[in-house]
């Protein structure tokens, strides 16, 4: 059996942890399992290199950002590979030169398009362990580039989907998917399956556990994903196609607080406004989520939109750029203190009470509702963050899902 | 003009610094020359992640050392390339991966075979500075290697040579090549010119400025270096085929202190085996510098070779593994604390007074010799280490070598 292991950077943030890893991958591989095990930068790592750069330029260029940032991942499987040594189990690390980690050609936030198997199939088919830098990949140029977040989830899907592994394990901290975030609700409770496509808007929706990407990937490509603890050896989520049991409603409650919220005011009430000011957007590599336009009045219509808080500057100096000048538009409006809370169920396609079930747990604790989005399997809202906790428990109990 | 400039790990070891080498490098941009850079990893970073392996596995394999050691160097060039962009000025930074530094397959002292200049001229064409990892290599494995101590240099030299560079400026923490190092001896001189066999003498018995290999480079292609101050304006001194002045006796005074002796006592005396007992060690990569064979009595030989005192342990062992086997000897002894002590000078050549003057500077003293070593143009002694500022001081004082 090949297996992909994906670990995050608390799973490797110091020497005793590494080994704990390197123990649990030895696991696998003494059971004549074939392991390939994919890492991020340790522990904090990746913000330490970013406070250099930061210190340096704040405006460093996003080529040379990911040409530091890439080195945090290769110093983790580079340790990896020596604690394996030591534990008397042959290992080699590589990075995204060795195995040809083919991607699209913008930094900062690329997208995996190949990986060349052949020299980790060598290294599996002579008994080694096999190590490889997560979170990173090159370009058509042979630059670094870097996947964004979450990255290292997708290397490992990707990695699974070119092997044709028979499993891919992402440990986080966290012993699975749950029906909220357990700090927030108490009596969150863990899934033990979950679709696709329901983690995929829990993941696009800050559940925090996977990436979206990662999760389209698995998709695509059928890659049946083990959510799991690195601290512990419970069964964790399994993420796959179909799931066996009944379908409930709403599988869980997620909730993003990395959002920002800006409202352009008073747009020229004319064919393309819209288009244009997105594709500025767009043409930056800054993702808008929920996006809100008014009816147009006197002339004018105002476009609200969310952006992850790390993009929201950038996103508000662009929309001023532009807005200010062939847009016409009259006000920047920015809240930064917003949160986005989602239900997501498969169950939903045939139900369409839950959009009312949702806003009335709100309404039942005096929550204003800033924004709606919904999709087939998804109910989202914009609230103030100081709300969320509130929020999500009132939610979580409006649909039972901490009764099983 | 196209023009290479090294900088070491302390002239990179801060934010302050990291400007300080971008603003010098710019200044000879914006002359209209093409740049390119050679850096080290910053300070003490080499150390910090040598540590860490240390930590996690102290026989760290070598292929993983280099894997983990690459990453200081590329996290120097990114910097740079950010601190440029702050100042104004294009640069893009590079690794051994995307400028194809090919080497020897041999990891932790590899040797450079061929460089991609293509990249690097197509950037300088774009009017960038181009910033590029010392010290690394890549081989034919596609894995990281590592040129070994000094290996920046050598990066610098090659680099000239693949680009025909008009100068290869090699910046350190001191204003050029002295007569002895100015920190044991007070009236040592600064050179204004020296031969490359002359410096060539200096770095391998370690006058600490320049790497062995890098002078050799040098040579080969005829890539005139300057050794200047990466601190201060000042001349530096110029490394070439011919000097122009009068040829003193001898140019300079160096020590290496980072040495050991090792001595096999009670071989057996017969033909290959010291063949076999210094084939071992070079198949380890470890590099024999003096040896001493006693004339046979008995029927055994002793052999007595001085090694780096970072090889020194590997050397015994390796030894000790072979020695008592096959070799047969009797016992090994180990000196740790052992310096050598060298003159240098293309005069000697037809001055056959020199070794005799130095053993008497050192009898004048009442400093035991305990091995020599003689070239064309060197005198060597190992000494007793704590003796190597009174050896240094009357050394340079019996050739009057503070005089100019």
């Amino acid at each position: 059996m090949l297996v992909v292991k994906k670990f995050g950077g608390t799973s490797v943030a110091d020497k005793e942890r590494i080994f704990n890893v390197a123990r649990r991958c030895i696991e696998d591989y003494k059971k004549g399992n074939e392991v390939v095990v994919v890492l991020s930068a340790m522990g904090k790592q990746t913000d330490v290199l970013l406070d250099m750069a930061r210190d340096i330029n704040p405006k460093a260029s996003k080529r040379e950002l990911d040409m530091l940032m890439t080195t945090g991942e290769q110093v983790s499987v580079a340790l990896m590979a020596m604690a394996m040594d030591a534990l008397g189990v042959p290992a080699v690390s590589f990075n995204a030169f060795q195995v040809q980690m083919h991607t699209t050609a913008v930094y900062g936030n690329s997208r995996l398009k190949k990986i060349d198997t052949e020299r980790i199939r060598t290294e599996l088919e002579n008994k080694k362990i096999v190590i490889i830098t997560g979170f990173q990949g090159i370009n058509k140029y042979d630059d670094y580039t870097t996947l964004g977040r979450g990255g290292s989830d997708t290397t490992a899907v990707a990695l699974a989907a070119a092997l044709h592994a028979d499993a891919c394990e992402i440990y986080t901290d966290v012993d699975g998917v749950y029906t909220a975030d357990p700090r927030l609700v108490k009596d969150a409770r863990k899934l033990s399956e979950i679709t696709y496509d329901e983690m995929l808007d829990l993941a696009t929706l800050g559940a925090g556990v996977l990436h979206n990407r990662s999760v389209e990937l698995a998709k695509k490509y059928g890659v049946q994903l083990v959510v799991r603890s690195s601290l512990n050896n419970s069964e964790g989520t399994v993420v796959k196609e179909e799931v066996k049991m009944e379908k409930m409603l709403v599988s869980g409650v997620a909730v993003d607080r990395n959002v920002a919220r800006i409202s352009v005011i008073g747009l020229l009430d004319q064919p393309g406004v819209a288009f244009k000011l997105f594709n500025h957007l767009a043409r930056h590599n800054i993702n808008v989520d929920v996006i809100l336009q008014s009816v147009g009045r006197d002339g004018t219509k105002d476009i609200s939109f969310t952006t992850t808080a790390d993009d929201c500057d950038e996103a508000v100096e662009i929309v001023k750029r532009h807005g200010e000048g062939s847009l016409k538009c009259q006000k920047i409006e920015v809240e930064k203190e917003v949160a986005k809370l989602s239900v997501v169920g498969a169950g939903m396609m045939s139900n369409p009470g839950v959009a009312a079930k949702m806003f009335e747990a709100l309404y039942d604790v005096g929550i204003n509702i800033k924004m709606i989005s919904t999709s087939e399997i998804r109910v989202t809202v914009i609230i103030d963050d100081k709300h969320v906790e509130q929020a999500i428990n009132s939610v979580h109990q409006k649909f039972s899902l901490g009764e099983n």
